[in-house]
């Protein structure tokens, strides 16, 4: 029997849209999930929950309110839980993120960027 | 102030050895480590958690007892908890594996193949 790989470009392939989630794989209770990012988020945090990304494509900054971490393609950094961040891309950049499943994108602070959860692609 | 993002790629430059992995970086109670891999590994299992193969560089095959899976650069695959497997490589390939802190290479198989644990890099 042949199993099949799961390819991070060709799922990003599948959808245009920025700032929503999509899972393309699971471990244990834990979702991967890419998302492509432009322009501003919202400040939120995930109080219960460090939060994995990782740049699979372009350029993000990720602002804490005491400084920011910078990402490139390639690079990984872990939000610790409970670390107020407010992720950013200049121009379209794609991501990876990792964190528990029923994780929100916008952790418990609700409004109108928060994207429906647990979505597959 | 300025925090740091980890780069896979920069952190493989550190060290030539196989089947070594190295802790780069933790998320809760799970670990992200690099190895490189050239040949056959032993097979084995995790009795009791998945494990996560991303192919930063090269081409691995992960056997099964009833077949096997190819993975190419950007693939990402999930090894169910329990399945039994042999990560191979023709020629050297670099991966990021994840899984929880305390997991060791070889599952519960011993022998001279099982790596220290718990090596950061």
């Amino acid at each position: 029997m042949t199993y099949e790989a799961i390819n991070l470009k060709q799922k990003l392939n599948l959808f245009d849209e920025t700032w929503t989630p999509k899972v393309i794989a699971e471990m244990n209770d834990y979702q991967f999930k890419i998302v492509k990012i432009e322009g501003d988020f919202v400040w939120h945090d995930h109080p219960e929950t460090d939060e994995t990304f990782f740049v699979i494509e372009g350029q993000v900054r990720i602002d804490f309110r005491d400084g920011h971490v910078e990402l490139n393609e390639g690079d990984i950094y872990v939000v610790p839980k409970g670390v107020e961040h407010k992720p950013y891309a200049e121009k379209m950049a794609k991501l990876m993120l990792i964190e528990p499943r029923n994780v929100l994108n916008t952790g418990h602070e609700g409004g109108e960027r928060t994207a429906v959860n647990d979505v597959w692609i």
